[in-house]
């Protein structure tokens, strides 16, 4: 991969197709970096280790002699006609031409921006206060920091910067005394003239592996004035944290190169959304951030290496707080960046913003929170102790590693039902491309109802089904041995090839709804609860947020309790960062929850593999009577 | 002046003799910038203004046409001769060859460096601990950051720095977790593998307008382990206080100029004690430093101006602890930089040195310190309160603004006496080239004795003064209607002129005296105590050290008490940073001297106008037998 600042090679011009941009690399930057430098981000599932040969792209001029990964995945056909693999094929001679085929590009998802948020009285950490402060006199000839300090009733436990101090005599002389002091906590961040108390911003960021959402508060009144949303751009290096761990840890620079990718898109919301809002990014004096410890650590530039290896320590877990400069974040550069605590190596703030925003009192009730993302994290409270663990769910929810799978972008399958025929609908009401986790999960619950899925997981034959409709029987075709069931047949689909769920998919939907419903299962036998217990369980994320509960309770990704007392809570994580931005009082809260949590590591539970192959068969039946029986 | 860091005009190579330094500078420098870049520092007591024409050099190749100033001030014979002011001149050209003669030069001066030092019990700010640390496992999956710090007994106050914690898990590992961790507070700055718990050094630093002495302390032991001193070489941009501020205020860059300078010193100062004493700068890991409030602003890059107008305001009194990045000190990265409290605008940290090693207990008697400089700096306790004031004694104590005066270098006439004929010495024995502070009290005082100056200050004929030597009365000359008593004759002198004390520089001691003594009787009368109650007068700094106590009270520069209640205390303010450096307990001491200190504005008071009328007189007679009557 291209070594940043690299500034001894000559530079190769690449003109990146169709988009029609050009960026210049060194000599012997890899296409996929180029394009990540040009803004065209690849899909890289593998993290560019030359091993998926997923970032195929065309190499119109300038092509190079293909390596031996590109021999293995790519077809002498494709090799002919220049195809390369983008992590693979490298920058040389003067310049290159380069297309990205549609296939092989990042693409926006449907990214979960609202989140619930409880009301809570304002109490930010900056604090803007208009003073009018009394000149210099012989007779009172008090420090300008001093005088300015006891104007604005904080005394004597406040610390200067020395950045602000170097001109604070000057800033105070020439607005005549009449000055904004900007406190963040005990320290005096800045000054600025005249009466500027209105301009104060903060920004909550929800940092996902795949998505990234940035929320702008007016922090005196508590009101949201602007939300946007991104990709991950660490997609480019990794789709799963543990491609990006071991992209940190092996590559030259790739630690670097994930510190940048992550702020680079922090900035780009914050761009956004102060643009949108006509305000300064100078106006915006603090950052909260939720996200995995993993994303934490990354953003932070710290060495992720000990989440890889077992035991999965982490290298902090309590909450930091940082200046923006320090990690690149273009918010004003005397606020302050506050990470929100994790709890272990995979249970992140992420999980705290959401028991911030659900669980943050104690009402007596057994309660469940489940984020699912690539990985499952949840919270269980009964009886006062709260456990927590982190069950590694697979990609398959998120659309990855599911033959027709996608993300929950346009043109995917979002929702199934079967009455006469299939049903489908689709994301944006696009032709439909392939299908997204709420989709695959309607499917495998509707194939469960009609005993097209046995409760081993096991495709029955045509054949073996009793009374369904022929239409939905002649979706069950046969090739080389594997059963499939169609979605959509291949003229109705914008891939022109059929959308269909193969055995094979079925088989990741099991492991990856075993390990989360196992989890959930050993959380409740080490508190001494029963599933009947649960008085609600909380689904967190987007995943939680469009999944239909009954479709989760028939594939048994949770337990069988009555669906009214489950609730999607939205973005929870992303409203506990903006929790913590409106109130000192929630970011205590946030800390005390984070050092109350009992970490659970599942590896180490006898009870954990023992669920782990009780809930990879699906439920018999229905365990209760759903909307969806009638 | 050259702006530092311009990188986009031709350089000018330009060399300097006699000491054959080659520098390299932008086009349009002038000549006292390179001289200084090179490490030639020159005399511009001006402050580079081109007022006082002192800073004269010989451009032998490449000198342009002279400036107004320089036709001014330099003679047809000099500018035909290629003498210019280095302040004026500018490099221009491909080459120059410049020489700086021995006048123009900047002097190392005699500097005191011992200073006394009271016992303390080491409590350092800084705290190395061996920690054999417990390593992860699946039982015990705490984060990197809480494992150490729950070994080194600093569980839950301690706040991580985002640097240190890029890389402590691979810190950790690569050291089998056996690491010493070194604490500042509360925060955890960095860990070394193994034990190095003994390689724990902080720098004290006096940082004086003339010369900055640095103190190395081996911390675990409070030995001391080296001492280096150097003159400030922001001297090159004026010698006194009024000139650097407008330097700084003034000219383009002029604050970054005088910061660099500063810290310039304090690194060459570092790197010659860790030299000697065979430590790495970065086993150092802390710096105090004491000075006055002018040169702690200038050190910090704290914009001066407001110490340069009436009501002469500093921007911060309060103690600082700065990153040694920030100001670019080279000890440890990660350690500290403590800059000890100021008092007023020009009331420093060096008072505050003084008394926290002289005066840090109440015991119930009146006493007064006096640092003697540019500046007279003061504090008198009596009966439990403390006042402070800084009266302008003007530069005559350093040997400036007097006719032949100098600083106390080698070759200064820094004692006389009188028998038969004038006996003096002089610094390192060599011949002499002019008098300095304690040579020039004794002269003067011993004029006095043998009635040649009278009560008003002025010189008497030699026909007026009764039973004096002959040998003596035929130093007295009158030229121009201006007396003069001649110390050395021409052929005595290193210079081949006579060194002589003008009637002149009678009046420049008398002002400076009768401000000093005026500010005690001031703070005397506020006080509501006579002189007579004085318990103990401490005499501080360098010129408190060297004069003699006889010719002190004689001109009556104090008050008239027995000299046995007289005592020098050397470097105090020197060694108040030690003693800070020690233990926090000291710190946190100076900072409470500093919050009582009262400080009088002396321009507030008719009591000091009044004084100052009166000490401008020189005392009638002795006040007290003193050894030297015999």
């Amino acid at each position: 991969m291209a070594t940043q600042g690299d500034h001894t090679k000559p530079l190769v011009e690449i003109q990146l197709l169709p988009d029609n941009v050009t960026v210049n690399v060194p000599v012997g930057a890899c296409i996929a970096d180029a394009a990540t430098a040009a803004g065209c981000a690849l899909e890289t599932p593998c993290g560019g280790l030359g091993v998926c040969g997923k970032c195929k792209v065309r190499i119109i001029s300038g092509a190079g002699h293909p390596d031996k990964d590109e021999l293995r995945l790519l077809s002498k056909d494709e090799i002919n006609q220049g195809t390369r693999l983008a992590c693979k094929a490298r920058a040389s001679g003067n310049r290159m031409v380069v297309e990205i085929p549609a296939e092989s590009r990042s693409l926006v998802q449907q990214i979960l921006s609202a989140g619930v948020l409880r009301h809570v009285e304002p109490r930010p950490n900056v604090l803007k206060i208009h003073a009018r402060v009394h000149p210099p006199t012989l007779q009172d000839e008090r420090a300008e920091y001093e005088r300015l300090m006891l104007e604005c009733d904080h005394s004597s436990n406040t610390t200067p910067s020395l950045d602000m101090l170097t001109d604070l005599s000057a800033k105070l002389r020439s607005s005549d005394y009449d000055v904004t002091a900007i406190l963040m906590g005990d320290r005096l961040a800045d000054v600025e003239p005249g009466d500027t108390t209105d301009h104060c911003y903060g920004i909550a960021y929800d940092l996902g592996s795949t998505t990234i959402v940035g929320y702008l508060v007016h922090l005196p009144t508590a009101r949201e004035a602007g939300v946007a949303a991104t990709m991950n751009p660490q997609m480019t290096y990794g789709d799963d944290l543990v491609s990006r761990i071991r992209f940190a840890s092996e590559k030259p620079d790739g630690r670097t190169i994930l510190q940048q990718a992550a702020v680079r898109a922090l900035n780009e919301i914050l761009a956004r959304v102060t643009q949108k809002a006509k305000v300064s990014p100078l106006s915006v004096y603090e950052a909260t951030v939720v996200g995995n410890t993993c994303m934490t650590h990354l953003l932070l530039g710290i060495d992720p290496s000990s989440l890889g290896v077992s035991p999965y320590v982490p290298t902090v877990c309590r909450a930091l707080d940082v200046p923006p400069g320090e990690i690149g974040l273009r918010i004003n550069p005397r606020g302050n960046a506050h990470i929100m605590p994790n709890v272990a190596g995979f249970v992140g703030s992420d999980l705290v913003g959401v028991l911030l925003t659900s669980m943050w009192e104690d009402d007596g009730r057994t309660r469940l929170a489940v984020d699912i993302g690539t990985n499952g994290e949840m919270a269980l409270r009964h009886k006062g102790k709260t456990l927590a663990c982190s069950a590694a769910a697979g990609p398959a929810f998120e659309g990855a590693g599911i033959s027709c799978g996608m993300r929950g972008s346009p043109g995917a399958i979002d929702s199934v039902r079967m009455d006469d025929d299939v049903q489908i609908s689709t994301i944006r009401n696009q032709k439909p491309k392939g299908v997204c986790g709420s989709g695959l999960l309607d499917a495998i619950a509707w194939m469960l109802r009609i005993g097209m899925i046995e409760e081993t997981g096991r495709m029955a034959a045509p054949e073996d089904i009793g009374d369904v409709p022929l239409a939905i029987k002649n979706r069950i075709l046969e090739d080389d041995g594997q059963r499939r069931f169609v979605l959509t047949w291949a003229d109705e689909s914008a891939t022109g090839t059929p959308i269909s769920i193969t055995q094979r998919d079925v088989r990741q939907v099991q492991l990856a709804k075993g390990s989360i419903h196992a989890a959930i299962r050993t959380l409740l036998a080490l508190s001494g609860a029963r599933s009947e217990d649960l008085d609600e369980v909380l689904l967190a994320g987007a995943f939680g947020n469009y999944i239909r509960v009954e479709s989760a309770l028939r594939i048994g990704l949770i337990p069988a309790i009555p669906p009214n007392r489950i609730k999607s809570v939205g973005n929870a994580a992303g409203s506990g960062a903006r929790l913590a931005l409106l109130s000192l009082d929630e970011r205590k809260r946030a800390a005390e929850i984070a050092a109350r949590l009992e970490h659970i590591e599942l590896a180490n539970h006898e009870t954990y593999q023992r669920a782990f192959e009780e809930q990879m068969l699906f439920p018999e039946s229905e365990m209760e009577p759903t909307a969806a029986q009638k």
